[in-house]
Parts: structure tokens; C-alpha cells; sequence
């Protein structure tokens, strides 16, 4: 079953944009050098049923997190990997030193083994470092009253281009919970959310590949694909692919979750060609270089472990910091103990030496570390709950307040801040999560595992995790971590990860509903305008995947003409409500009278006419 | 595309019980005739990791929808239908007259057409009437004091044998906005809840063969399964196909929705043959008898398809008797105007006819056909919003009023009445529509499609729906229509009715267990022991869906090795965070010390100590 790790194919990447899509840039004001890329779905014209008049729908744009993969106009060459668009904002800022070779120890011994020449990346760049003293965090910029390119960079992605569509949007006024929306996002607005550390950029200085994204209650809810082999199955080629793919259909970041062969050059390829910023939890590579024994693990090992990860660019760590040794018998009596492969760890190496975790007192050292590089804390919820019964426990919520102190701490550094947070939680338990959580972390971004609804449904656990993270992230979470269809089961494919990427997107946009952001009700009311006029093809394309719903569409009604037809396969063209929907609206117009009107006055002389035409509406 | 269609093959129905699952029957205390049919899965023993001591697992009891396709023991043959094990309550009640013939022309006409001689039903049953002035529906006899076979029978379902389970549960208390579910079920609890509205059980008194079941808020919560052909596709034998399918899954209710040919003779093979209770829309019959044209639909032509369908035995008619006149210009300016079938026929009938509808104005005299059989109104949401900027509108609301009204007439009439709901809802304003259906409609059961969350995601409405559904659930909705991943887009086939049927009933399950049903975590806690224990033949056996659970297991572990390794492909066995909780675990129990106690004292001794026997738990 396990092949022999190569470096990758550059046919394995998925390259074709979606249709009747086309990539825009749309330039920075403050800094011209900024150029974001969304997506532009053209859509095709209203036909008015009597008049035959055409009226043109405008394009919708949207969000997109698929980097150069869906623009033709770029060449894509997986061993060169992606342009490193942020490289010179870097640069330009004037802080950092590029380093002559790596300083991570393990790193060197890594690349002079010639062992692993046959799946090295090859166009290796020197890694950058902050210069002695500086902070090159953009938490630090932003105290500091400066706005970043990529704090620009990230107000114009959020608003989509919708400016306009907000201003004049009819949505559903939503429910924020203590939310702080605004209208237009300014990059100003970007600077003082990241300052009072409400939000965050990952963005190391080392992966300028990375398109920049924000984190925050204030900003669109986001997603994470976790991606990552394992000693039993997958391969370098393998994970790039997912990767890739992952951002094609919508992950704004990935975790490599990688704990087997190769992990340091699997991350490698990952990062050079990624699109989106890159988590890693660092103890995984730490303790496949003791052997996987926990308590062989030293703050040594991890520390090399962290700067050999920050200067491949890696943008966001997960550290189980919070998981403090008088905690670990609050998970004896659980159901599923701790489910957390960190906090097990962790967990296991504080029994074994009787001593808080080297994370805990080691953790300003670590902030050190962040900010020289500017990778963010995903700081780990070690003991979440692993099933419905240890939901919202002693053991959870004492990490949980562990955590905000550690959030302080990371802030006193001005290192970027999020928190991971549960697990398996019935949905009457969610909310108190999400409100202890702004209160025990002073509103740093939630970063959400699901959470899983129920338990009984391994197989559907994207969808047992979907529905709970719908309602976490209107409750206020920046970020939810998707679960795919084999969480429990077994380690995702492709297919998988579209699956679990598709089914958060939904969730998300969901959240993004129902706390009423801004022009969020955009992308539904051109769909269901395209569905209700009956013009299939922008129906597709206005969906999250075009490609499923045309093939759900085709199964049943394979024809061309079918795509122009005025009903669809569910009812045959006499049981159409849409299409009688539309008579009843076109009656009304056609009279030119007043609705209400038509309907209290003349009763009998009007049906006596509608019938006297032969009773059908299109004349 | 479109096949021939014939009477269906006995080969096609599946009748295979689950892995390590029996058939048990629970015999009435009141009415030993009863006998419960419900589903016990077979555990494995726990073995103890330090002393290798076995405890024995008790096996779980779960509701079991699938009738007697699962119990080896039964013979099925489609052409003679399943046994009518309700008939002989019927008889017992001494207040129905079997008629020497069908009373509905159309029926007639149908069974006296020899050209459909090749795909009739042959063995029918002689229709049943209640006798003139009686009234046979379960509300007449819950208000008169009576409870029936079909009451006590709920009650020993709804338990699933989990009194004792009940008492001991250490489950979480949950939020269950103002429902009262008591710890057991009893028999005259039922009888309250069906005499007062707040429940109801769907038993037309011909179709014997269908075990009964409850809907209500106070109750487990239940789902629905659509199926039906429409003038595009399908053929009885897969419409029957599905149905015993979508019952093996877990739909307590399934609705034929056909629109298509050999509408009657279709749902005769479905009823006869179908464990559970069968809805239609009669208006939907009622359409092709006037070959399309709303506006020559008559009271006359409705009559007798209420007639026809009630005397095969359809449990519930959803009848859109709330789509007022008035309230048709209401949907003018909506995006997707009005989206249910029969609301946009009957808008269309009251438009040309400019009149109030004859579903309207007829609706005593539907309630005397409804009482004759016990058929319960599903009263439909003619109005219901398509889209997310019609939810919660002006056209919705009214409506919902009028059903309120013709519940309280129904009521009158002791006929049984649920309520249907919509439909597109975001999810902060989901809540609403719950409060405000309990305040119309006098707490009579509510029943929803979905709802759906977002319009943005077509091939995934199962999910988006599944969110709503949850939710809506958990505030009290008592029964939840699924949704297949072809909504939108075309007619589910049987692959999609099980995706369907699995998504609603996990989202039913994660309300059970947000309001704190008594016992509904039961199974969820012995999943996740077995899920801890690596007990993987336990964990696919207790999950809803476990073949398809083992599937995906054995997609990256095939070997039948994995299902006892103490690992799973996701981490590999050093990551294992479930294997390392236990020996932390382990490591406490051994020492035979109090957990905290170990921690706070002699922490450097035992960490010696631990060492010294090579750091390993498992001695």
C-alpha cells in the first residue's frame, strides 16, 4: 500500500480555471505593488418571457483562495514553485537579513543527506530571519500605526468588490452576537483589528508565496484543510496535490499534519507551492526525531524543530502550550481520555517527568522565536472533548483559561494569536464554548475542530461537524478546521478533501449569513435569480462546485437542451412551481395593474378574461 | 431514458439485517398483541489493557424503521406485500365496515382498465370505511380515554427499551425551549399528547401493514424520505425500491411525490409493501386528471383523489389549504416567487379563478374523508420561501396564520394535523419560524424541509438542509423532511436516498441529544467507548451507517488485522492519542493511587520510578 516517496509530477496539478470564470487583480491604493486576485463569474443575460427584453446581469465576484492554479496566464511548474508575490514587501520593510544557510540543525543534516536528493526540492531560497532586535510581526506593524501590504491587501480580498452591492444590499439584517462588522472593510480597520489582536494575518516572512488572509470575528468566516501523510499510507506527491487542490475548491489555509516519512521535504513542496498559509504542529516532527517516545522529547529538540519550520515558512504553529500537568488527570475518568494527538503527547512527557510541559515554561522563548519570523500561535486545545460526553468539561475549559494567559503573554511580544477550539459538542453546549472563549482569550480569533453534533455517524462526520460549525462560526469563530468524510476512519483522499473543503465553505458562508455580513447575501440572490429564471449554467457556476451540480444535473437530464429547458427532471414541465411562479408573476405585469388591485376588484370579469385567452400566460 | 414500466422483481428489495444485529419484538403490557419490532446490536467484550480481565458490553437497542425486510425470519415476496399486522386492531375496534368496492371513480376506472393489468398490484385488500357516524381516527379515541394498540405501541418505541439506561444516564441536561419529555413513555402519555394535538399518529386504517409511530415534540425526532417519479424519469419498481431503502436507512415516513405515469398504481406497490406510514399530495394526482391545467381543477376531481388515496391507505395528505387569494400577490416580488408545487398550482387556480381555493373552502368536508379513514392533514406551506431573501416574508407568515386557523377546525373534527414548514431560512432567523408555528398552530407537530442555510451550494443541499434541520429540530420541530443531494438539480436514485435519509437522521439525533431526550446519548457513549476501546467492529456495528463506516476504514487498512490494531491509518500507532490516553490512564490505575494525589506528591520519585521500567505503561 505505501509507495516509495518521489519528488512530484508536475501534471498532478490541477491547472483549469472554473467556467466562465476569469481571474481579476484588483490594485492597492496605498500600496500599487498589492494586486488581489478574486474571481469573476460572468452570467448570462434575463430574458423577460412576454417582451423577449434582454437585461444584462452583472458578474459576480468572489472570494478566491486558488491562487495561480486557476489563472491561464501563469505558468505553473511545481518544481519551481508559485511567485513569491509578498517577497519584496518584505524587503522593502527593511528588518529582516537573509540568513547565508538554514540555522536549524536538523535542517543541515536534512540537506546534506544525498539520500534524499531524488525528492528534495531544488530552488531552495535563503531563509529570512528578523534582524537582531526588530519584530517583524504584522501585530507589531500595527501597533506601531503602520498599515502593511498585506493589511491592504487583505481589506480589498474581504470586500470582494462589492462596495457597491453593500451599499444598496437588501439583505437580512443578521445577528452578530457583540460582533463588529463594518460596512467596507478599510485596510485601516484591518490594522486596528490585528492591533488589539482581534484578528490575524499569518504570514511568515519566509512563505511570500502565501496570498495574504485575515483571521477574525469582524472578517469572513475561513476554513482549513488538514492535509498530511502518515506512517501508513501516502506520499510526497500525494499531499501536494491535496494541497493544491484543497485550495482550488476554497481551504483559505492548510494544516500538513504529516507524522511519517519524509516530513521535513513533504513540507518543502507544500509551502513553495501554496497559495495559502500553512499551519504544522511542530511536535509531530519533534517526537519522529525521538523515536515517537514522548518522554524523550526536550525543549532542545523542539526548539531546533521550530526555527527549521519558521524559515521553511511555516505560517501559524500549533502549540499545546495550555496542557499544564495538573490538568491531565481531569481526562482519567473520560469516555475518550484526550483525543488530541498533541496533547496526548504532551500529556504523556508531563507524567513521565512529573513536570509542567517544556511548552508552558519554555513559552516566552518560544514568542522569541514566532516573532523573528512572524509565524502566528494556533495555540492547541490539547484536551478537547473527544465525544459527546466529555463535551465542555473541567479538563477542556481549565486549558481553555490556561490558554487566554498564554494569549497575553504571546501579545506582551506582539506575536499573532488564535485558539483552537473543540471537538465533539452537542449544539446546546456550542455557544457557551465560543462565549468563554472571547472572554478567557480577550477576543484573539477562534479556530474550531467542527465541532461534531453526534457521534454516531462516522462516514458522515462532515456532516455531523458541518452543522456544528455553521453554528459556531455565527456565534463568532474566525476560523473552522473541516472534517472530512473519513475523520475516525481512515486518512483523506482528493475526493475527501473536496468533500470536507465544499461542506466548511457552505458552513462558513452560512455563519457569514446569519451574523449579516455585509454583501454576504450577494452570491444567493444571484443564484436563486439564475434558478428561478431558469438559466442552468449560471446556476453552476454560481455554486460552490460547479462541476457536481452540472453532473447531478446530467445524470438525469444529459441533454444540451436541457440546460435552456424552463423545468428540470424533479417535475416535468406541468409541476414546475417556477415556471407557474412566473405566470402568476407574469399575469400581474402583463395587465399592468396594480397586484393587489388586480386581485380586490373586477374578480369575475379578470377570470372570465385569463379564461377567454385559453387560461395560459405566455400569449 | 425513461424505461417501460412494469410490476416490480422480488430480487430488487433488500432484506439483509445488519452486521451483528438482531431483530427483537417487545410485547405490549395493555394489548399483548402489540409487539414492538426493534433492532438490538451485539457488542464485544472490553479488555482490560494492564490485567487482561474481559467486561462483558451490553447490547445497545436501537429505533428500528426497517420492518420486516431485516428479520431473516420473515419471508418477503413484493407481490403480496408485507404482513397487516395493524389489521386485526382495526377490526377489534368494531367502528370500520369493509366495503364490497372501491368509492372513488377514478379507482375504478383504473382497476377496470385491462391495459394496466401487467403492472397491478393483484392481492388487494378490500377497502375500510369507518361506519357511518363513527370517527376512527386516533385523536376520536385518545380524547374518548381509549388507548389503542397504536399507543401503546409508540410508547414501547419510543423508550427502545431504555428505561434503565434512562434512570442511571449521566447524560448532559439539555435546552429543550419549553418541550416536556418525560423520563419513560408511557402508553397514556401518548394517549395526552394525541388527544391534546401535540402529537400524531400517522394509521390510516387501510394500511395495516405499517408499524405505528408518533411525531411530536416530545418525542424523538423523526424524518421524512421523498421519493416518487416524476413525467421524466423513474419506474414503479424503483419507486418501490427506494422505499424499503430509505425504511432500512432510518425514514420513519416516506412521501410519494410522483407526478409522473401510473401514479395510482405506483403507490399501491409503495403501500402495500411499505413498514412505514406513506404521505402524498393529493393535488398532485389531482393535476393529471386535468392533463396539467390548474384552473380546471374542481372540488370534484380533488374529492375523489382523497377517496382513491385514502382507500389504499395513505397516512397523511398534505393539503396547501392555507395558499389564501389574498396572499398570492404577497409573492410578487420575491426572487423565487412561490416554490412549492401544489401552492403554485393552487395560486394558479385562484388567479384564474380569482376566487378563495376549494381546498379552502372545502376544508370541513375534507376533514369528514380525513376522520372516515384516519388520514392526518400534513398541512402544506404552499408559501414557503426558495430562497434566502424570501425567508420569513409577509406571504410565508400569513399563511402560516391560516394553517393555525384550519388546525383549530380539524381539531374539531378529531383529525389528526401536523404542519409543514419552509424551506430557505438563514440560520438566525430559523428560531422564529419554530416560536411562531407553536404560537399559530397550538403546538400541532411541525414538520420542515430543512431548512436549507444557504442557496450556494447545489449537490451539497443535504448538508446545507441538514444544518437547518438540526437546528430546527432542536427548537421543536417534530419531524424533518430530507433532503437529497440532487435537490435542485434532479430526481434522487438510491444512492442518493441513503446519503438523504443518514444526513436527516443524524440531524434528528443531534437535536434529540441538544434537548436532552432521555437516553439519546446512549448510543453516541457506546460508540466512543468502542471508538476508545478499539473496538472497531463495535464502533461501524453502532453507527448509522456501518457499511459504509467499514468501507472507508478499509480503504486505507483493508487488512481485517486493522480492525483489531490499537491504531488507526490517521496517526499511525505513535501518534495515537487514544493509545496514549489509555496508558496514561493505565499508568494511574496501576499504581493504584488517587489520580491528583500521584501528581502532587513525589513527582520526582515516580518520575524516576517510570523511567526506570523503560518509560512503558503497558508492562
Amino acid at each position: 500500500m505505501k509507495k516509495k516517496d518521489t519528488a512530484p509530477q508536475d501534471t498532478i496539478i490541477s491547472t483549469t480555471p472554473f467556467p466562465s470564470s476569469k481571474k481579476i487583480y484588483v490594485p492597492g491604493a496605498i500600496h500599487p505593488q498589492v494586486k488581489v486576485a478574486m474571481r469573476e463569474i460572468e452570467l448570462s443575460d434575463t430574458v423577460d418571457s412576454i417582451t423577449g427584453k434582454r437585461t444584462v446581469n452583472q458578474p459576480v465576484t468572489v472570494y478566491d483562495t486558488s491562487g495561480p492554479y486557476t489563472d491561464p496566464s501563469k505558468e505553473i511548474n511545481v518544481h519551481n514553485g508559485i511567485e513569491p508575490i509578498r517577497e519584496q514587501w518584505v524587503l522593502d520593510r527593511g528588518d529582516v537579513e537573509e540568513l547565508d544557510s538554514f540555522s536549524s540543525e536538523y535542517c543541515n543534516e536534512r540537506l546534506n543527506d544525498s539520500s534524499l536528493d531524488h525528492l528534495r526540492f531544488n530552488h531552495l531560497r535563503k531563509p529570512k530571519r528578523a534582524k537582531k532586535g526588530k519584530n517583524v510581526s504584522q501585530m507589531y506593524y500595527a501597533k506601531q500605526g503602520i498599515i502593511t501590504p498585506e493589511m491592504e491587501y487583505v481589506a480589498i480580498r474581504e470586500n470582494q468588490k462589492l462596495q457597491e452591492v453593500k451599499r444598496l444590499s437588501k439583505q437580512h439584517p443578521g445577528q452578530d452576537f457583540g460582533a463588529s462588522i463594518p460596512e467596507v472593510i478599510t485596510p485601516e480597520f484591518v490594522r486596528e483589528e490585528v492591533a488589539r489582536g482581534r484578528a490575524v494575518i499569518p504570514s511568515n516572512i519566509n512563505h511570500p508565496e502565501s496570498e495574504p488572509m485575515i483571521l477574525g470575528r469582524n472578517f469572513l468566516v475561513k476554513i482549513n484543510a488538514n492535509i498530511g501523510n502518515s506512517a501508513t499510507t501516502s506520499s510526497i506527491e500525494e499531499e501536494v496535490e491535496k494541497a493544491v487542490w484543497a485550495c482550488r475548491w476554497g481551504a483559505d489555509n492548510i494544516m500538513d499534519l504529516s507524522t511519517g516519512k519524509n516530513i521535513h521535504e513533504t513540507r518543502e513542496w507544500i509551502i513553495r507551492n501554496s497559495p495559502v498559509p500553512i499551519g504544522t504542529v511542530p511536535i509531530y516532527q519533534a517526537l519522529e526525531k525521538v523515536n515517537g517516545k514522548a518522554e524523550d522529547l526536550t525543549w532542545e529538540i523542539f526548539k531546533d524543530t521550530l526555527i527549521e519550520q519558521a524559515e521553511q515558512g511555516v505560517d501559524y504553529f500549533t502549540i499545546h502550550a495550555g496542557v499544564r500537568l495538573a490538568y491531565v488527570p481531569m481526562t482519567a475518568k473520560r469516555i475518550t481520555g484526550i483525543v488530541s494527538r498533541g496533547g496526548s503527547i504532551m500529556a504523556k512527557w508531563c507524567l513521565a517527568h512529573h513536570k509542567e510541559s517544556f511548552l508552558y515554561t519554555h513559552f516566552e522563548e518560544i514568542c522569541e522565536i514566532m516573532k523573528a519570523y512572524d509565524v502566528a500561535f494556533s495555540l492547541g486545545d490539547g484536551l478537547r472533548p473527544g465525544c459527546i460526553a466529555d463535551a465542555n468539561d473541567e479538563a477542556q475549559f481549565a486549558e481553555l483559561e490556561t490558554l487566554g494567559e498564554l494569549t497575553k503573554i504571546a501579545w506582551k511580544h506582539d506575536v499573532q494569536t488564535f485558539i483552537e477550539g473543540p471537538g465533539h459538542v452537542p449544539m446546546h453546549m456550542i455557544k457557551a464554548n465560543m462565549d468563554k472563549q472571547l472572554e478567557a482569550c480577550g477576543e484573539a480569533p477562534f479556530y474550531t475542530l467542527g465541532p461534531l453534533t453526534t457521534d454516531i455517524a462516522p462516514g458522515y462526520d462532515h456532516i455531523t461537524s458541518g452543522i456544528g460549525a455553521a453554528m459556531i462560526g455565527w456565534y463568532g469563530t474566525a476560523m473552522l478546521c473541516y472534517v472530512t468524510p473519513k475523520e475516525h476512519l481512515g486518512l483523506p483522499n482528493k475526493d475527501d478533501v473536496r468533500t470536507g473543503v465544499i461542506t466548511y465553505k457552505l458552513a462558513a458562508h452560512a455563519a457569514d449569513l446569519a451574523k449579516g455580513h455585509p454583501g454576504a447575501q450577494h452570491r444567493d440572490d444571484a443564484l436563486s435569480k439564475a434558478r428561478f429564471e431558469f438559466r442552468w449554467e449560471d446556476q453552476f457556476n454560481l455554486s460552490l462546485d460547479p462541476e457536481l451540480a452540472r453532473e447531478y444535473h446530467d445524470e438525469t437530464l444529459p441533454a444540451e437542451g436541457a440546460k435552456i429547458a424552463h423545468f428540470c427532471s424533479m417535475c416535468g414541465p406541468k409541476f414546475c412551481s417556477m415556471k407557474i411562479s412566473q405566470e402568476v408573476r407574469d399575469y400581474a405585469a402583463k395587465k399592468e395593474i396594480d397586484d393587489r388591485k388586480a386581485l380586490e376588484t373586477g374578480m369575475q370579469e379578470k377570470a372570465e378574461e385569463f379564461k377567454e385567452k385559453g387560461s395560459e400566460v405566455y400569449l
